[in-house]
């Protein structure tokens, strides 16, 4: 009974996220789920991006958070339509759902943008296992956390097209290798993308902005 | 019907994790369960804990991970005893379960331990909801995550009887300021025992040990 009801949970789940993707196909929009561990540096990244496409490229920003909503505040500030997601009320989920996304998008002006981006809970396990329609899921990597981190956490890895390799600004203070943490990712996932880059310097934010450029284009048709 | 079978479900759940609890007592062993994002440094403050109490308490580690041995291989080389938990055989979970730690007990010597750590699987969210019949639950926060996660992560620090913040020797390269830190982690828990040190110089490390012996004597009675 547990089994088939959990099937059932997640099956409703799934229909919603197909929901999700078909209304933003319908709008050519391109939608990425960035996820990371707490503190990876997302919302830098996303206020890089932001500044880096502005002009550009229409964004839409969703944020999902347990509590607070320092991070949407942040990102206001670019201007950016942003809808904040508190899980807190619905028992504190540690992933952004498909439920909160459909209702976010009900708070966007959808008409007027080329690209969506969700910034999920921090968190490398859970929101790797959940579908939210997007097109790409990214995972945001701080070389802090150390060079086994893609072995120990696959099914993030494994589940994104592109890993953002972040705070390379730190590395002369670290004991890592990037060379042994690019071979890790790229163990776990031969596929994936891999972008190093300091979002707080800027340093090697251009692949990562162009990568972004390329996957909207192609949205759109 | 399906609140009933998630309370049915954790009921279980606390249940083992009161026999854990009392097995534990009757042994005297006192037991802290260690929680925090991935990479923050959870086993490298094991590793100089270990290292710290050698020949003078005699300590047992579970050690939780999705999956990899590479912790548990870190932590025999002290001549500790341990036994590995891999989540991934039984869907990849981001926390340890009490199911988990019941097995492990099998594995370990307990007639021969004062103390028992638990090094949960690397997840600011998730761990703080589970009882594993631990006396204390303790959060490694590292400063490179930044000073406004206890804020945004509250549950884990609220549960949490101490909370070590470390890598304070990433300090002078960081935009982060360890006081707004500690303000932030009291403003969620104002109980909570805060240890600021870096696992990886040892410096700030004697507090957190002083604060272990008195737990485990405390548990001895």
């Amino acid at each position: 009974m547990e089994i088939k009801l959990v099937k059932k949970v997640l099956a409703a789940h799934d229909a919603l996220a197909g929901e999700i993707r078909a209304e933003l196909s319908q709008k050519r929009i391109y939608c990425v789920n960035i996820m990371s561990s707490p503190g990876a540096g997302k919302t830098t990244l996303l206020e890089r991006t932001l500044a880096g496409l502005a002009g550009e490229l229409r964004a839409g920003v969703i944020e999902g958070d347990i509590t607070t909503t320092n991070d949407a505040d942040r990102i206001a500030r670019y201007g950016t339509p942003v809808a904040q997601i508190n899980t807190e009320p619905f028992g504190g989920d540690c992933h952004v759902g498909a439920n909160f996304v459909k209702t976010a998008l009900g708070e966007l002006p959808l008409d007027s943008l080329d690209l969506l981006i969700i910034e999920n809970v921090g968190n490398l396990v859970c929101p790797a296992e959940f579908d939210l329609g997007e097109d790409d899921k990214v995972v945001v990597f701080s070389i802090t956390e150390g060079e086994d981190k893609p072995l120990k956490y696959p099914l993030m890895f494994r589940k994104s097209s592109a890993c953002v390799v972040n705070k390379l600004d730190l590395a002369p203070h670290l004991d890592v290798d990037t060379q042994t943490i690019r071979a890790n990712v790229e163990n776990v996932n031969p596929k994936i993308r891999i972008f190093q880059l300091s979002a707080k310097t800027g340093e090697g934010l251009d692949p990562w902005l162009d990568w972004l450029r390329e996957r909207v284009k192609a949205k759109r048709g």
